[in-house]
């Protein structure tokens, strides 16, 4: 399996514009033998616009979702990516799995970070949402859930070889060891994969520390944006290269609660 | 509070001399103004002795945590230290502290690794094992036990603002990576100190990675021993100094499960 990674400077407010990012990107990904495009949290109206995301958001059966699955299905790549939610009266700061033969699965970031998100969205419940992909089993988390790991252990306890994990990490004191740091060990910690896909440049509420990261079950860092700039990174998920580590760190198997 | 840590090449077998090499960091430790040092695990008798080590099992309350507290009340430092701990039947990877006033705490390692621990010891149940310190509130792990974000959580939820870690790491693939990445980032997800203490040299069965290493809540290193050599390692415990880090991650008090 190959994935791609879309380090991403998001339009604020505008969806359309988003999409056609998406679009462009999940064009090129497949060009490069990609099957499958993450891009960030809040991808398609962008993280920093504030009370502005309550008219953007939508059900998971919207339009907004529907153009992904048609981008999906044009370029013959999956894609996962941010949008926000409401159903009824409720709204979630959700990410969207999308395949190219019409199947949606949705993940509802389950820890808010701060003020400013839990003002805008209410909490997922805390659980594994996984899906099947390339015929390895994936899993999704948002941002602040990968910072526990608690949220990607569950993900690996119910099968998952690869994490993705849309994000929206603002520049800061902590941002590098985040990325860099606390990402290879979240892949480590359980032998998986990891993929976190951050926002770059800056809207009116945040600058965002770009620095996306795919890590591998070693802990090596297999594909690494920098902290400016778009990216669009690729890297090969094959469990099969990382067997001598699966065998020395047998964290799953050997935990005790 | 002032930790010392002492990085340390045990001699195999031999408790005297182990426990001679304490005495001399000990007052080492002292006369920096540490008020605890910590060495590694197993170290009063070595790691790697294999099936003799049986013959140097001792209860808590034998004459090697004996020799340990009167060197504590000598040099008026708490100690930390492995040992192999008999009772009844069982033996266990153990690490006592032990107070100049007299008191001992002693912790199970509850995670082994490896047939050759799992030859040798019975695990501990999974519980936090903690102390008062310095008006602070201490727990222990070991070795393999902090490899698992399971076992430092309990202990910061517990409320332990430092985690003391009598490690024997092998050097290897890993090591660096589990020394210098993995470490500052279980202090860092639970915002607390951790000292993790390691051998170095070589015995009969393993050569050790050394590298021991003290890390702060924001992730950074305090405190770093080289891979090669006997270190006698120091830091300044203040969790005033990271209230910014605290404040910005705040992952004990927004956890979810």
């Amino acid at each position: 399996m190959k994935i791609a990674a879309l380090q991403m400077q998001a339009t604020p407010g505008n969806v359309a514009a988003n999409l056609e990012r998406i679009e462009k990107a999940a064009r090129e990904a497949a060009r490069d033998g990609a099957d499958l495009l993450v891009a960030p949290e809040l991808a398609t109206t962008g993280y920093g616009i504030g009370e502005a995301i309550r008219d953007l958001t939508e059900p998971a059966n919207g339009p907004t979702i529907g153009r992904l699955g048609a981008i999906a299905a044009d370029a013959g790549v999956a894609i996962v990516a941010g949008f926000a939610e409401a159903d009824g009266g409720s709204v979630w700061n959700s990410a969207a799995f999308v395949t190219p033969q019409g199947q949606t699965t949705v993940y509802r970031k389950s820890h808010l970070y701060g003020d400013y998100e839990r003002n805008l969205f209410q909490p997922g419940s805390p659980r594994a949402v996984t899906f099947d992909h390339g015929g390895r089993k994936l899993g999704m988390l948002i941002c602040y859930d990968v910072e526990f790991p608690e949220n990607v252990r569950k993900l690996a306890q119910a099968g998952c070889s690869l994490v993705l994990v849309p994000t929206a990490l603002p520049a800061g004191d902590h941002a590098e060891f985040i990325a860099r740091r606390m990402i290879p060990v979240r892949a480590f910690e359980n032998q998986v994969f990891v993929a976190y896909v951050n926002h770059c440049g800056a809207d009116d509420r945040f600058a965002y520390a770009g620095l996306s990261t795919i890590a591998a079950p070693d802990g090596s860092v297999l594909a690494a944006a920098e902290a400016e700039g778009e990216a669009l990174l690729l890297a090969t998920i094959q469990p099969e290269d990382f067997t001598q580590s699966a065998a020395q760190n047998t964290y799953l198997r050997d935990l005790r609660i």
